[in-house]
């Protein structure tokens, strides 16, 4: 019998799904995910994912950078905001960072009870579809959204990793098929598709278009990040 | 400034919509609100929606007649199932009726909060559109889902809605672009879109494909019923 897929459109619906014998693949394509993903493209040796601030400022003392947003905008007195460009920065090669967002680093929180957790984004799909084959759970992808709303972005993701995974894993129910319809729609141009996306439209204000592009790219990078030993981290072969 | 429309893909995303300002759309395709538009089409006087057997059994004795339905199967000792052709029984003319379902009457209940409440279906898809846009207040779909989770027949119908809806109100967020988006791909074949539908196969199983065909037709009926007086009716003008 072949393994599940399942997409979990809101972390707010994360309590209908059995995550403690699934992979969960966690998703915040603008940005939070995209940054991790390309953080651990230029050698970050962990991130420590926080639901709050003040935990997260908290290892500014041993050492850590600390990396926080809120709605958007980077937090006063962080090291780092949330754009993927600033993670490209060498002087962060081999160090830690403590990292907090709206939804991104919530989501991962809730979902602290999962067999395995992994990040994804366009960044690194093919690398996250090729990791999860030779996993041996049924899989969930979650959605972070927009404060427990569903968002356009992160679903498109969830439905290219299903596309992708299609010949081995059978959609558990409806939110999959949602998805991949949705993302076999958007495929051939995804700005244009989400240029109506609330979103986009809120992270426009913020005059930050060229992270968008460069959020939406696929296989930038060969890197799969998981939580192990309390961190994300690419785990050497 | 143009009114709002949104879209609640399960009942368990409610508590993050102001629905105490709004006027909600309650949609469950297969069954409930399709059987409901059937039922008043046939000259039903009022259905009670209970998210409980027991409450709903209890009015028996004032002479309602009960519906009862659980898991896609009638519930025993229950005058009427879950299948559109029962509520269409010159029998049930100017009756009562207490109705409980799996996930429809459960989204009822939920949404009591609401400024106001219309039942919506395929079946009187441009009733509630043309009803619609007479309100005044920004408008909620409230897809019923499948026990929490998200479906894909539910979210067409809102599709539907949003889609005949597009000149009067603006998107409120990304669910009803998705839900718009979808009903766009599946329009011109609703019944081949949904065959992969985790709830199509289930039903399947039960031998109700002629239900099936008949939830799915576009505007047979031309009747809006609504919350009013705690029950469900269709106001005279």
């Amino acid at each position: 019998m072949k393994r599940t897929i399942d997409v979990c459109l809101s972390p707010a619906l994360m309590h209908l799904y059995p995550i403690e014998d699934q992979t969960v693949v966690i998703v915040d394509i603008l940005r939070a995910t995209s940054c991790m993903t390309t953080a651990f493209a230029h050698n970050v040796e962990s991130i420590r994912a926080f639901a709050q601030l003040p935990e997260c400022l908290l290892l500014k003392e041993d050492g850590y950078f600390t990396a926080g947003e809120r709605d958007g905008q980077k937090v006063q007195g962080f090291d780092l905001g949330n754009s993927p460009f600033e993670y490209m920065n060498p002087a962060l090669k081999g160090k830690d960072i403590a990292f907090t967002t709206t939804n991104g680093t919530q989501a991962i929180a809730k979902a602290s009870a999962a067999k395995n957790i992994v990040i994804g984004s366009f960044l690194n799909l093919t690398a996250v579809a090729d990791y999860l084959r030779k996993t041996t759970h049924d899989i969930l992808i979650v959605c972070s959204g927009w404060k427990g709303k569903v968002n356009l972005e992160d679903t498109l993701f969830a439905g290219a990793l299903v596309e992708k995974l299609k010949e081995e894993f059978d959609s558990a129910c409806d939110a999959p098929v949602i998805a991949q319809r949705l993302y076999l729609q958007a495929k051939n141009d995804l700005k244009d598709y989400l240029k109506d996306s609330s979103h986009i439209r809120r992270l426009k204000k913020l005059n930050i278009e060229k992270d968008i592009d460069f959020c939406l790219q696929e296989d930038m990078y060969d890197v799969v990040p998981v939580i192990h030993q309390n961190a994300i981290r690419v785990l050497k072969p």
